[in-house]
């Protein structure tokens, strides 16, 4: 089988998949991937292959303790070789990759530690600095409750200050109060932040963040008060304990409340500082959402290349023009149709989060260093919001499609595919629920615009600088010439299309809040539109800044013209109705994009070669680098053992002993 | 929370229910009705809640001793009541429906049986009925190798026919030609029909069908030459044992080849009954088909329960107008637009699959009794290939909007909507790739066509009567006057349309089967096309023919004008650009489908009632007919447990150590 990927291989310039990987996939270059593959090599020198791959079918306290070892070894070699903070973090996300195992451990750092970083005052932060270094502190992130997700204003549980005490008793009042779903909460974090309703002289301050000690530090039991638990079996993601905890009149000091920017002093006087938006408060859930675009491009561009790799060993069906012959399952146009444009996809999703992120990181350092801006904070948030909606609707979908893409074989947890759809899933409802995150899109986009009608572009942030043109006409369509412009412009006008009919919808309306509950199917829509236009102008981006050679170029030019036609064919109506493309557009963009597909066909296994992921990473019997795709099928079949007495003694045997005594 | 469902209930009319229940959805009425009630209570009243329900989490072999004592169960009963054919089936059915479980005993009743009466001679039939009887048998159907699944025409087994001996030896010459995939084969099944290649005298004569006994009836191990195993876990459908099997010159008497179609005298000579088709071969996987589609309805149903059920008791979010108000999250527009189409979708499809069934019946009986009429089998196979692509297509892709508007809880296994998703996910690859199949019905529809452009309208089977109005005009639209037959003429004008294309298309091709390969997602549009067509056309007829009161009526009226919106906005760019629709049809629909969502808001929770699943059917804490949703997911979260030890042993305390020395 060997023989048939190192042909397709061969098929592609010798520098593609290094340039692609380098410039492209790995935005940063040559140095990040050196120190990302030199990390790598000190954790696959110490850990063995049985030590860090998932096994299916194990059960989840095996599968947990191989979590924690292979973590554990991360934070070990972290102190070993004194790794920097960047460095830690990249072997972290390392660690992840090649195992795709999810640690608990990993809320604490992705969560709990920047949730400190960005709330809590200076002091507070120093004074827990060596708690939290020397791995006294394990922490999570406590904000769900039983009955209360999306909407956090409605949160149940209380902070009542108890000034005698100079503390709060942090409290459960109903069943639906209950704290349910955060990760590592149920048996691996000793303490957390929790979100609560800050109660003062029986005076409700509305939702803040507290810390507060979950268990015993030496003991890991819980502390008196606190009943915790585990929320059982869930689609996927088992290997984190996501828990509940109920609080029976819990007391915690007054300085364990988020100090930064409110404060409580001893006599129960409550301030805000000045200009601090109540938004701040979720800046933790705004940098998990960019953390999910990424996340969700590299979990399709682990289904892709399971896919396209067994797609290109699999023969199946006769030629119709020489039929001795057995196809190639990838030369069949209706596989290219299915599976490159979720290749396509995956590019675009990484391109985005790799560029989105440092626009992240710019908003949270931001906030860290004290900076109330409404501005950058809302377009991060609209930003962020669409662009984890559109990503991690594309990376569901689009797994699905690959599964189904391996036939049959793609419903064997060996092949890797369930276990993708099912972590996976969790992506469109974790950190925001989809619809929800929608309705806060639509309102930003139509503050901006009101801003932009008042003659205030120039305020605007220049990611949004697309309002200038609202009423420039579309230029007339050329199906045969388009750049990577052209594409941009198309999206951008539909965009602002959408985005003007909701303006004129949301004009009979009293309030914008109104206006949008009224409208939600056009709200979603909307923000769908905005997040699409987004992972366009930043793939456009790209193209025009990354130097690699130019027949590598003109593969990824076609890269990206296949993720903006697919695009466009999903949603020609609009296009069509909006008047952005005339009437032969719809059968034009089908030519176009079957052209695309043949192009792209010869390089379809360097072009997932490119992602990176190695056969520890991908874990799938289907998706091997080698292509001894049957071998390894029946090579865990062969290990695979289940019981043959059951179905003899439990049914074929009694039932027989009846059917004989009835004869009787 | 029961007064919330109560009231929910109260909004429709009174008979409702029942009404949809006894004429819509169980076709046959009243009686069926009575007899489906006395059945289940047969079943219900002798096993305990515990032995009936699927328990998530349960290891593998739990499960699998529930299954087999369920159904042990279900066959002791019918020989007990002496039940009739039609009675058992029914019982079978129920017992499927409220465990949710999937036994491994229903391959035998659902393709061992029925291949041994389609295609094995009477003589063959009468010797082996006391065997089948006497439950001595336990029959597989054993098709699919590891390398052949699509393409049956390549499978590789080989059936040598060694005439001194008067027998055949099965054997497995390659890799690829281990059997792989049959249900039952692992553990379960003691005997199989099992498809290869006929050999006589060095000449190949192609895939025929054969019995083989393949375990010892009393001992229950591999007969000699024999290897049987497991191919390990699965997306779901786990309780089933599909297995592999590889045969090393296994001899069967001649007689046990299929001898209805073709026979094979003790001297070599083969011979093939005039006229007798090679697909009748298939037939058995023609009939599961049928199958396949009542059950997509019926898991969607199920999901579509569980989802508008919950988001009735749900509250979340501020109602805009009133914000102290948490408002009922079915009353969101963008939640109706997602759930209530899935609602529509499981009507549309239990419809259709309960009405084809009968025609699928005819054909099949039609083979039984040795009819060889190509144009009846052609257009079953047809109708069948492309309701179950797109039958299969709407259920996977529904269930999982379910999913995902229960929020983060829709995570949790036991919503029972996980399971849903991956026990429904292999519908769309099983007997009969969705993409492989939708090239059987674009050739059956490009010949009808043809036959009716020579003229031969008439001969043509009244299901394709539509093909008489090629050339009749699209009627006037008027989106405010649409009735039954103008969406089903609307459906149909697409369908013509995208027919006529790909027969243009086609012409500039050698051959069908050329023509066909080189546009595949021409030809898979095209199937799917006809898929949506005949739903349409059913369903429309339905309306036509059952007598209802007029207030069910208008809202049954309105699920199907919601089913035939949705799927008109989904291929809105279709419709457009054949001229079947002006372009201000894409607004006009959209306004149509919020104002339909808005009057099907208040039916919606006794519109999936009528589906008629018990609690225990569901299996699932949010969809619970009390709507004591909270009580549920907190009873069951106290009821799971895990262990704590875990994360502070392997993990916390060698870390802290190693920090501990790393700063002495």
């Amino acid at each position: 089988m060997t023989a048939i990927l190192t042909a397709e291989r061969a098929l592609s310039p010798p520098n593609l998949e290094n340039e692609l990987l380098e410039h492209v996939l790995f935005y940063g270059g040559k140095t990040r991937r050196r120190s990302y593959e030199y990390l790598r090599s000190l954790l696959e020198s110490a850990l063995s292959f049985a030590e860090v791959q998932a096994h299916y079918g194990d059960d989840i306290t095996a599968q947990r303790k191989r979590v924690f070892r292979v973590f554990r070894h991360v934070e070990e070699t972290i102190l070993d070789k004194g790794l920097s903070e960047d460095e830690a973090k990249l072997l972290r996300t390392i660690a992840q990759d090649i195992t795709g195992l999810a640690s608990p451990t990993l809320l604490h750092e992705a969560m709990f530690v920047p949730n400190i970083a960005s709330l809590f005052s200076p002091d507070q932060q120093a004074a827990w600095a060596e708690d939290i270094r020397s791995h006294k502190w394990l922490g999570c992130y406590i904000q769900t409750e039983l009955g209360h997700g999306s909407n956090l204003r409605a949160l149940e549980t209380t902070a009542t200050f108890i000034k005698e005490a100079d503390a709060f008793e942090i409290h459960s009042p109903t069943l639906t109060s209950i704290k349910y779903w955060p990760g590592a909460l149920a048996n691996t974090a000793n303490i957390g932040v929790i979100y609560a309703r800050l109660l003062v002289d029986g005076k409700d301050l509305g939702v803040h963040s507290f810390l507060i000690q979950l268990r015993d530090f030496a003991t890991h039991t819980p502390l008196p008060g606190i009943t915790l638990g585990g929320i059982g079996s869930k689609f996927g993601f088992n290997t984190v304990d996501n828990g509940f905890a109920q609080f029976d009149r819990v007391r915690i000091p007054r300085l364990h409340m988020a100090m930064k920017f409110n404060t409580l002093s001893k006599d129960g006087v409550y301030a805000r500082v000045q200009g601090a938006k109540r938004e701040v408060s979720y800046i933790t859930m705004l940098q998990m959402r960019f953390f999910m675009i990424i996340g969700s491009g590299k979990q399709l561009s682990k289904a892709a290349t399971i896919a396209v790799r067994y797609s290109a060993v699999r023969h199946q069906g006769a030629n119709a023009s020489n039929p001795s012959e057995e196809m190639q399952v990838l030369n069949y146009q209706s596989q290219q149709h299915r599976l490159l444009p979720r290749l396509a996809e995956s590019y675009a999703i990484i391109i985005a989060g790799n560029r989105l992120l440092s626009f992240a990181q710019r908003a949270t350092e931001m906030v860290a260093q004290g900076s109330t801006d409404a501005g950058v904070l809302a377009l991060t948030h609209a930003t962020g919001c669409a662009v984890k909606v559109f990503a991690s609707e594309l990376s569901t979908r689009g797994i699905e499609i690959c599964r189904r893409g391996c036939g049959g074989h793609g419903y064997l947890q060996t092949s890797g595919l369930p276990e993708l759809v099912a972590y996976n899933a969790q992506f469109v409802t974790a950190e925001g629920e989809n619809y929800v995150l929608s309705q806060q899109t639509t309102k930003t986009l139509l503050k901006m615009l009101a801003a932009a009608r008042a003659g205030m572009v120039a305020s605007l942030p220049a990611e949004l600088r697309f309002f200038e043109t609202i009423d420039a006409p579309v230029e007339v369509w050329d199906a045969t010439q388009l750049t990577s412009a052209d594409y941009e412009a198309l999206f951008q006008a539909r965009l602002l299309g959408i985005l003007v009919q909701m303006e004129s919808t949301a004009a009979a309306y009293p309030s914008l809040e109104e206006a949008i509950q009224a409208n939600l199917i056009l709200s979603h829509h909307l923000s769908m539109c905005f997040g699409k236009f987004v992972l366009v102008r930043e793939f456009a981006a790209l193209l025009n800044t990354t130097p690699i050679a130019p027949e590598n170029k003109a593969i990824l030019d076609d890269v990206f013209a296949l993720f903006c036609v697919s695009q466009l064919l999903e949603d020609m109506s609009d296009f069509l109705a909006l008047g952005c493309l005339p009437l032969k557009a719809a059968s034009q963009c089908q030519t176009l994009q079957i052209a695309i597909l043949g192009r792209l066909r010869p390089h379809a296994v360097t072009l997932v070669d490119a992602f990176g992921f190695s056969d520890i990473a991908l874990n799938s019997n289907l998706g091997r680098h080698d292509g001894n795709v049957y071998e390894a099928l029946m090579n865990a079949s062969r290990a695979y053992s289940n019981d043959s007495t059951v179905s003899f003694d439990e049914y074929l045997e009694p039932l027989r002993a009846k059917a004989r005594r009835a004869k009787l």
